[in-house]
């Protein structure tokens, strides 16, 4: 910072379209979110890596389609090279592990939660600049590893307190083998591109562009859609898509993934109603090659997919002759925020801190410091007022950023080593030692909260 | 992703000069360091802000200096806006303050813990691309905000587990009252720019540097040097610079400043030996305006500063009329890491779990899904094997990650539900049986062990 500051005409602070500031409200839930999926991706054994926001152009371009590659930050940098910012992290992943696979070895797990930024139409209510959160098992074949995504997905949904979801589970070579059977196995990814949007328009559009987009028959439409309208329980439906794939050694190795899929999500644990197989679901992505995921929350299902994922074959074949199959998922955090806001499990917030310790007098200055080094080697996290402003607009600060508590030790309180606990959602106070007495004081009444921070 | 893949050139893996990739050895003690921030910074109620990494350019340039701007990198969006990815968190918190200051009230106290992007010399070891950790008290001119500064930073440092450091403190005002004294006022900038390199530079050059660019005499140059030179517990240099700045009344201020941020910190319980009144220190940037603050490590003094800040009249004035006094300091998150690494207080580990469970063989998969399970509900970070590979071969993936411990579960001890418990350190193994007693004795063996993650 230099002197400039004083003397160039004033700038009006606004953010780009399609970026956005978070505030402490919006951050303090979404950092939550964050270090919940840190830690069930963790207890996995998933790892941690990060890589550039800026990469060579070449890394990034032609991987994602003509659109992605539109939207694409691109520019030349101070060195002449061409260079563009992520715009997703598989991308990165693939680049990261056909440069490091040697020192890291296989099977590796990784999880990556790191910015994107894609040029998109703002029109259509998204943000040029997102959070991805995605995990993934990489080097191995083994549907074990397809097993523990759908539990990590589990695992991370419970934990953030979501009990009403479904994963969804497909087996993409179920649907080829299907595909091969009614004659449309050439054109596999035109009808599985219309096969994605079942959900969003309805079996008739759907006939309507495998028709005009796939060249397939109205007879053929009909075919695949009866076989995705297949339902019932996991056995049932296995039992099923056995007899639909029959001749077909595609399929039935298909079939045969998803049985041990369920069958392992079933022996971990897993309440059954949480899993439900649904040939429907293809995740219109051409690169995935086995098991793919999607997770509806049941209250909100118009939201769509809060975790997708699946199994390919090849994650870095632009970048190494090495095969790297893999299979993973991608939680969709501002998605799943949106969500939890509108299902009333955030709580409105706009500070870390359960405590507001009240600054009555400069005289008293010391024992206030005092005590919020005591409470916060307690493990309470406590802000000390910063003026000895008027008691009235101290509370009033306290209730509009959200703190649970406010200490109050006015000259009486000081002299008798005490001090005012008033609880700011009941606006009833008591008084309380300080010391060992104030913390169990607090406590007591923090005890019925959510925490606001993991 | 699309079939592109198996039909383009390979491209060669590689990161851009002056970027890096981060593994998991380097990753999983970064994201602790963060979090260890994180949760100190909350523990003082200053609550998680972010904001875009991109910003219009005119937000950006010309706000840190002719280096700054010829670092930045900057470039022309798909709407033809000139655009910038931030070079500080220092710019952008003043948009944002700006910007939502009627919105979030004062006073506010926010952390930022985000990317920087700087195009910088690399031949200084520098890196292009690195995280800030900052954390600012806006709102206020109260010392308390100063105080638990650095309060803030004690707490950090302690949480992470150095105990041997020192916070240097100095005020503005009573250098610039000592300047006024000896005729330097006007020259301020110029003079303090050159006390800067003090500790790099001795006090020689520094001498000939106020010469040739602030203009100061030779005997101006030993008086200013001379000040800086005093030394004492913190009640004896208060009293020798109180007689120095005699009849200055800035002087006198910076004195009393500093008195009261010593005696708040003293107040709150911090070892007077981790506090140091400094007067040479000047942070050589202008816009610090009272209590400026240093933090050397005492077993690593060449690394520099792990942690610096200091006080500000206006940190938005360039966005709007309002004036936004404030404190705060920036964690050397990168420096600190290194310096931690060099004391050996980071563990070598390459996977956050502490369990690897092996896989003997594949009709067990449901028990060692269930085991993972429970071990995982005991709050256990476990990671199963997914191929029933060698034995053997599986224990060197283990070590080589740094797993701590393996358990071992084949046919025989799957039918007595046990498990071998082997401790990778010790290489000694115990059997327990599964459920609570494989738990405590999983427990028993990292009870001695530093958390990898917290």
């Amino acid at each position: 910072m230099t002197k400039v500051f004083a003397t160039v005409p004033r700038i009006t602070p606004r953010t780009l379209k399609g970026f956005r500031d978070y505030l402490p409200a919006t951050m303090i839930p979404r950092e939550r979110l964050i270090e919940t999926a840190r830690r069930v991706y963790r207890s996995y054994g998933f790892s941690p890596i990060d890589t550039p926001a800026l990469e060579y152009l070449e890394v990034l371009q032609g991987k994602g389609g003509e659109d992605t590659d539109r939207q694409l930050y691109q520019f030349v940098d101070h060195g002449g090279r061409a260079v563009g910012l992520r715009f997703d992290l598989t991308v990165p992943l693939a680049r990261f592990a056909a440069q490091h696979a040697s020192v890291l070895g296989m099977p590796l797990r990784r999880y990556h939660i790191a910015t994107v930024w894609r040029g998109e139409n703002t029109q259509r209510g998204r943000y040029r600049e997102f959070l991805q959160c995605d995990f993934d098992t990489i080097g191995t074949t083994s549907l074990v590893a397809d097993i523990e995504t759908a539990l990590v997905i589990h695992d991370l949904l419970v934990a953030l307190g979501l009990s009403d979801f479904t994963i969804s589970i497909n087996n993409r070579n179920v649907l080829n083998g299907l595909l091969a059977k009614v004659g449309l196995a050439e054109r596999a990814t035109a009808v599985l591109r219309a096969l994605d949007k079942l959900g969003k328009i309805g079996p008739e559009q759907v006939a309507r562009e495998m028709e005009r987009q796939a060249g397939a028959t109205p007879a053929q439409a009909a075919d695949i859609l009866a076989m995705c309208a297949v339902r019932g329980t996991a056995d049932e439906v296995l039992a099923q898509l056995e007899r639909l794939v029959a001749g077909s050694e595609q399929g039935g190795a298909g079939v045969e993934g998803l049985r041990q899929v369920c069958s392992g999500i079933r022996a971990a644990g897993v309440p059954e109603q949480r899993v439900k197989l649904d040939v429907s679901i293809a995740r219109g992505l051409d690169y995935y090659t086995g098991t793919v995921f999607e997770t509806l929350l049941d209250r909100l299902p118009t939201i769509g997919s809060v975790c997708s994922g699946g199994r390919y074959d090849n994650l870095a074949g632009l970048f190494t002759k090495e095969a790297l199959p893999g299979v993973g998922a991608s939680l969709g955090l501002d998605r799943l925020l949106a969500a939890m806001e509108e299902l009333g499990l955030l709580e409105s917030v706009a500070t870390p801190a359960q405590v507001l310790l009240t600054y009555f007098a400069t005289e008293h200055l010391p024992t206030y410091l005092q005590m919020a080094a005591q409470l916060r080697a307690a493990g309470l996290r406590v802000e000390l007022y910063p003026e000895p402003k008027r008691l009235g607009q101290q509370l009033k600060y306290a209730d509009s950023r959200g703190f649970r508590v406010a200490l109050i030790a006015g000259d009486d309180e000081v002299a008798r080593r005490v001090c005012q606990v008033k609880d700011l959602r009941t606006s009833t106070s008591q008084e309380a030692e300080l010391g060992a007495p104030l913390v169990r004081a607090i406590e007591a009444i923090l005890a019925d909260d959510q925490p606001a921070c993991p």
